[in-house]
């Protein structure tokens, strides 16, 4: 985070530990030219409207708060000013300058996205940290279906798939939210509706995978592993219907995995933070997690920070960036977040609601410690 | 606005333009009693519950804390002094001392509502501005519905209507969340469809239109025209569902029609104002509005616009009052908005998020500067 | 409240009258133990997730805020030393203490929980109160089930039993929430589908009361009565489906019973607060509660309030604690109440939005006035 950003004190974000980031994605190995890079500033998939630009946006503005003193440039400089900056460090230089400062002593990467992106080891390498894989369960399945010849290698392939990347990966994730939305049927499917569906999808040449069947069947291999389940819930890009991913739709299926053994992981929440919040406070093995959201509000992210902080338990809420191409949406991720939490903990220690020693701890344990409990990560990195 | 408004220094708001009011209706032409003037300041249709007043509501708080000092009376007085002197200056001194007090320069103005109102042009001239009129689609349908003879005479005035409209009106609105509800079928009905569905509703005598088939060949009608939607979404009288209005709802219409070239305005949102600005925020073609929701929040016009500022892009989110009946609700409207802009710019700037040059150039956008290119509206006015 | 809280002035807390909580439970007669204890602090009906504690929420530390200084402890002192200082003092002098120091001037008790618990004289008493009782409907119904011989005796006795209790309990409390979720059928169901509802239930034991038929039965042999209605919406234990609780879904029943004379009074709310304060904005009969809310939102308690005080017109907004098991939760349901009543006022009246006067006045309609007047209270206590 930049040592000269304005208005900032010493504050309770000077204490943390490195944070582990545990749900994020790589960085583009190559420079994006400038709409490219603005694309990556938005959920939208689409272009900007005219007489718009997606620089006009919390995200923007929070890009052009943090990253150009790391680049040697004034914070705020123009968008045309930093890309120029950014294509002359190159982006070699670019990533290992911007991650360095981020404050991130662990990668946990889900490595399902398309494009030419860092790795978990490559992201983590630039950033002078550790990188953990998460596996991205839809795409496993259509990398397996895509090489599969009949339905049954494609059920046993996969099978041992999810078995095999428990044993490497640090957790699964599963965007079913935007395959189909979160209203899911909640049990397991039986193996011969598995089979069925996968006839069918086979058939039509395994397109995208949308069915219901085959996202429940995904989920349940991931649970069934014991590793932690990273749910996408709340907004996303536009395949995704807004209310179909209230993490509350989830409820029955976290009842039904309740006495699995495996935590779930409620990613992202905005705007439906308070339920996953709730759900995180009611269930044992339900997290949930603050990346993209705060990236995208701005000087926002202290007041929905807050609201997460409503009903969820101080040991059931963890850091994310959800950074994507970009290396400066780390930075801003990890800067709102470090800028939020000081903010809001000065805020309830000034005020005598809180003890300073609880808020240092809480502050660790949402940075941190939380991460490193559910995920099994050692206690410091080497 | 007041000048004498207390804890206001210069600020943001000093420096933005003439405000263009998006989306109002007309004020009595009239002096509403008491208990009408009451009415107005709630959405509710009934009267009060026993042991209460309209009066003890942020709202009415409101119009007492900005109104009386435009009137040479104390903020704050009691509603039966500021009605004396309402009564003493009559309807016209009172509209025209209110109006000019708002800067508002354009209104656009719903001209579908009964009652002895103001039009676009009178509403304007009281408050030194230029008025343009926004038709609303079922006012239109049920007064052509009230004259026509038969089903075919019936569709085809109306599809006339709706196009010589486009050439005089600024914008179309529709009512459909109060009507049936936002969850609607996304794509525009067959022509079959919408003729059996007017014979039916002609055939009941045309009472107040509810009939989904025919909103939805009212919206196409619309989008057909290029001119921008305005849509009823969020709170508002009671014979809307309150869940049933939630923007998200709209998400499979604003698909079907993203490539139609023509924009979507939804309009209020709250209290699902944090889906709408996430809408404007991944549909090029969608925008979100704040009228009606800052009158009825008081001071939490801050808390409540800065919410919407989370995901709306800087260039998608715009200015009204949807004043209605009386004066008050202009003056109330804009400088809550003004004060709530001002406030979240002054915050923003002072800890760093924000530059200077960005705050003022975003407040104008949102003033003034997005309704003017979404309808095409004059740099300034005349 | 504890006169030594830190940060705290003069405020309007200060001259509130004695509050009245018109939504709480008993507590525990014996000592619970430190397990036990720590299950009152959260809303789950489970063990903490390995590695946490329900210490760790704002719950917790509210109590350790406000608590041990009444024990004659240190603020946040650790758990333990509070809860040995608690078995020290025994459970009448802990409850005796923490009582006396909530300004609470009635408690409407709800009996209908299970548990060695104080009744309302006895509650009451210990604060130096009054208490009145609440009587839970399904919880009756399940009572003169358990005693039944066949469907005819128990619809008899269930009908006199609720117009008896309307003789003697101030309200009723249905729980309709967390059996079946608040998207009921509005109207009241016809004699036959009572017989049947009840003939099924009973011959399969009168188990956990959840057909859909009894519980509207219940709620419209309450409304029939004339005596407020509270109902449970909103957050709770997790056998609730936190979606199936937002008070939006009870639109058409609040439509069915507007015409009765009898008010609904939505409990807790939160997170979809937003939409109590809506419904009770738009209908005379409908009136929303804080209770639970703020103490489980800590610090936070100042911006959920706020959210309620957007649209809820200021009559219809009602303080409880919705405390239960604990007397320390009450002591945190009252302190937090008044603390963030008395930012608020103090902020609005500051910025110039508020009149001292109207807030004072406000101040004391939310504390106590609006539920003396929903609930025919006496002006004061005896």
């Amino acid at each position: 985070m930049p040592a000269d950003a304005p208005g900032r004190g010493p504050g309770f974000d000077d204490g943390l530990p490195p944070l582990v980031d545990h749900h994020c994605h790589g960085v583009l190995r190559h420079e994006p030219d400038p709409r490219a890079f603005a694309g990556y500033l938005t959920e939208s998939d689409r272009p900007p409207a005219a007489g718009t630009t997606f620089f006009d946006t919390q995200a923007g503005f929070a890009v052009r708060r943090w990253c150009p003193p790391l680049l040697d440039l004034p914070a705020h400089c123009s968008p045309e000013s930093y890309l120029a900056r950014r294509r002359e460090l190159g982006p070699d230089e670019t990533r290992r300058r911007l991650l360095r400062a981020t404050g991130i002593g662990a990668y946990l990467l889900d490595t399902g996205l398309p494009g030419d992106l860092t790795g978990p080891a490559e992201t983590a390498e630039a950033g002078g940290a550790t990188g953990y894989p998460v596996v991205r369960l839809e795409a496993l399945a259509e990398r397996i279906a895509a090489a599969a010849h009949d339905t049954e290698e494609f059920t046993d392939v996969l099978a041992g798939a999810v078995q095999a990347a428990a044993r490497t990966a640090v957790a699964f994730k599963s965007v079913a939210a935007y395959r189909h939305g979160l209203a899911l049927d909640p049990g397991p499917p039986t193996p011969d509706a598995v089979r069925a569906a996968a006839r069918s999808w086979l058939a039509a040449g395994a397109p995208r995978l949308t069915d219901p069947v085959l996202l429940r069947h995904l989920i349940w291999l991931a649970v069934a592993t014991g590793r932690p389940l990273q749910l996408h819930t709340g907004f996303g890009d536009p395949d995704l219907r807004l209310d179909h991913a209230d993490p509350a739709l989830l409820t029955d299926l976290v009842r039904a995995t309740a006495d699995t053994g495996t935590d779930l992981v409620l990613l992202h929440c905005y705007p439906y933070h308070r339920q996953a919040a709730y759900l995180a406070g009611v269930f044992p093995h339900v997290y949930a997690d603050i990346g993209l959201t705060l990236t995208h509000t701005g000087p926002r992210a202290t007041a929905v920070l807050a609201e997460f902080l409503e009903l969820a338990p101080f040991g059931k809420l963890l850091f994310s960036t959800d950074a994507y191409g970009l290396p400066e949406l780390y930075v801003v991720g990890s800067a709102l977040f470090r800028t939020a939490l000081s903010a809001l903990l000065g805020e309830w220690t000034a005020g005598g609601a809180w003890s300073q020693e609880d808020a240092r701890r809480v502050g660790a344990m949402i940075a941190a410690g939380n991460a490193r409990r559910v995920y099994g990560l050692p206690p410091t990195e080497p």
